[in-house]
């Protein structure tokens, strides 16, 4: 009666659904600061101060138009200020051509996405991987195609890559730092990505884009530095967000910015434009794009979630669980101990712990912890973590 | 090399985009005074005094979390609000669980659509139409269908509605008052449709959709009220928007709202809230979900707007136009004097009056004029009317 494939999808997310509604339960039966819920990548940090007294100002002072339309691409100052740092950042120039306001990079992606695909062609997206990247290619007539990462360090397999790509290929979706592992990609294995989006492109004679998702950019611990994708990618559109750089996740405020590498990229730009408009966002929000013309340079505080990482990370290895340290974002994600990841999710829960299991990720052996949670919390949930493991018999 | 649907309309719509750049071009040449820019429905008024004193409060309090991720549905206590409003507008019950917070009407009409319509499905749209609506549709494998409104009065033709319904009609989407007209429909109209609908639907044993796009509901003036399309028709979905209601056409906040009468409503509910996740809106602005909840009741002044229409309307007929008086909304959309529309618009140009013809709108023989522009420009802009009039030969 409705979408078939939308109701079709409502059922398999059902496990995620029943999992949120036993934590609800749980969290009604020993109140809130008894469960340690990991399930969820909602920045527990406010937004750093500097950031909040700008909104401050801005509300204040009330300009006209302040809430009204602009350019469905965004204001155009915004825009310059933002190339202008991707520009430093990547060595190569922008303009504010180059850029578009989206709403978060969820918006971002579905904006590329629509831009760039024709019916069939495929998307590769490496696993363990972010949920919603198979929704968003589906979104627009487009296939996904899953390659595996190498399961020691979980980094892109590129063998596997050269051999999944063909002349229906289009894009690539990749992130750094990764969610689900956090880990953060080296430059060289993006060099050698490049080289194999270069060499099979030729050979078919199409153009594979590189598609950045970016919101933990900023979000690396050990002096990580992520590299610019525009340095290293001819065919490269990031889709960047400030919700978690900025701890604004609910006010959806990020951008598209496209290389001006690509060939005929002010068509590109354009259809960025058209896309942004006609699947309904129309426009990224108005004040927040002001508010990030001001806050282009804050950050929260990363040693924070670096804290956390270290706490988490320190004990789960020293219990025995196989976990690839994190070089940046907020999660850990080990080994299930059990063969079964749905048994060990429910054992997990009569500790009071809520993880999400790794299957929606492309990764069944696996479990993710969000460690965007408050450090009393961790600590609070350790022990809970020792009874857990050894439950599970390590 | 991107999106051949994309590019192709991108081609489509340089005329639209040669106008723009036509209006910036008058306005850096005599100064932004002296064009008279009707071309964009962007609401002139500020929010009312109220929402931005909420606002101010919100910021100045900044409670923990408001700018954090919620539900994807958006906040329960605000969608309760809007429920209980809708409740006694519609004499129908409706809970929080029939309300999904989104981006506007735009983000809302996406979620709609994708949440209904299978491959090859049908969605009639009334001409003239909000250009908008033949996208939505097509970004989810829908079809879009015109059907002609009858040219006196720009009322939708129930005849011509019921000779184009089949077994795959899914939806009719509904816009009172009416962009680009202004006519607001009456209730017995509605009640018209709605036994077409349900004649059509028992015949072809489908459901057909009503989807009400209602961002001028509460734009309207001469005590036209507007009937609650929940009272009326047993399958109806709301797309509500706050733009013009409050003036806050930048920030992408609005509202789905689904009848508690449609057969498995909890499903489609489920369906709603997963398109708005998927389409990469995740959930509404957080920030401006809350303000919503204190401004439910909060209104920009119509009479204004009405005060504008009454100007623009008497001066226009009064030269000879033919018009039909708008009942609500911010436009009017007079019959072109001259056969050739586009060679009316330029004729306008040289005037230093901005119109948009009605060709984009389904209606070759029209255009648009906007006027929700500050009422000195309205003023201002009555002696080049009285000119362009002359010279089109009226």
């Amino acid at each position: 009666m409705f979408s078939q494939k939308v109701v079709d999808n409502l059922r398999n997310s059902s496990a995620i659904r029943a999992m949120f509604e036993e934590g609800a339960r749980l969290k009604r039966e020993f109140g809130e600061a008894n469960v340690f819920d990991f399930s969820l990548g909602n920045p527990d940090p406010e937004p750093p101060e500097r950031t909040l007294a700008a909104l401050r100002e801005l509300v204040e002072k009330s300009p006209r138009g302040l809430h009204g339309y602009m350019n469905n691409a965004g204001y155009a100052d915004v825009r310059e200020k933002i190339a202008a740092q991707l520009s430093r950042m990547g060595g190569t120039p922008l303009t504010e051509d180059n850029v578009v306001m989206t709403c978060g990079a969820g918006g971002a992606l579905n904006v590329i996405l629509k831009a760039l695909l024709n019916p069939g062609e495929e998307v590769i997206i490496f696993s363990p991987f972010f949920v919603e990247y198979k929704f968003y290619t589906e979104n627009h007539g487009g296939v996904p195609v899953i390659v595996p990462s190498r399961e020691s360090g979980f980094l892109p397999d590129l063998d596997a890559l050269e051999a999944r790509i063909n002349a229906k290929t289009k894009a690539v979706i990749l992130n750094t730092p990764n969610n689900p592992t956090g880990v953060a990609y080296p430059r060289e294995l993006l060099a050698g990505m490049e080289s194999v989006l270069q060499k099979k492109g030729g050979q078919y004679n199409t153009v594979i884009y590189l598609i950045s998702d970016e919101p933990y950019r900023d979000i690396v611990y050990d002096g990580v530095r992520v590299p610019c994708v525009l340095e290293i990618f001819q065919n490269a559109l990031i889709g960047y967000s400030f919700s978690k750089s900025l701890s604004l996740p609910g006010e959806r405020i990020g951008y598209v910015a496209a290389s001006g590498r690509i060939e005929d990229c002010r068509t590109l730009c354009d259809a960025l434009v058209f896309a942004n408009r006609t699947l309904g966002f129309v426009n990224a929000p108005s004040l927040f794009q002001r508010l990030i013309a001001e806050s282009l340079d804050d950050k929260v505080d990363i040693n924070i979630y670096q804290e956390r990482r270290d706490l988490l990370y320190g004990h789960l290895t020293g219990l025995g669980f196989s976990c690839v340290k994190p070089g940046g974002a907020f999660y850990l994600f080990p080994k299930s101990p059990l063969p079964d990841t749905a048994a060990f999710k429910q054992m997990a829960l009569k500790h009071k712990i809520i993880l999400v299991p790794g299957n929606g990720f492309g990764c069944p052996e696996y479990f993710r912890l969000a460690y965007c949670v408050s450090t009393e919390t961790i600590r609070n949930s350790l022990p809970a973590f020792t009874a857990l493991a050894k439950e599970a018999g390590l």
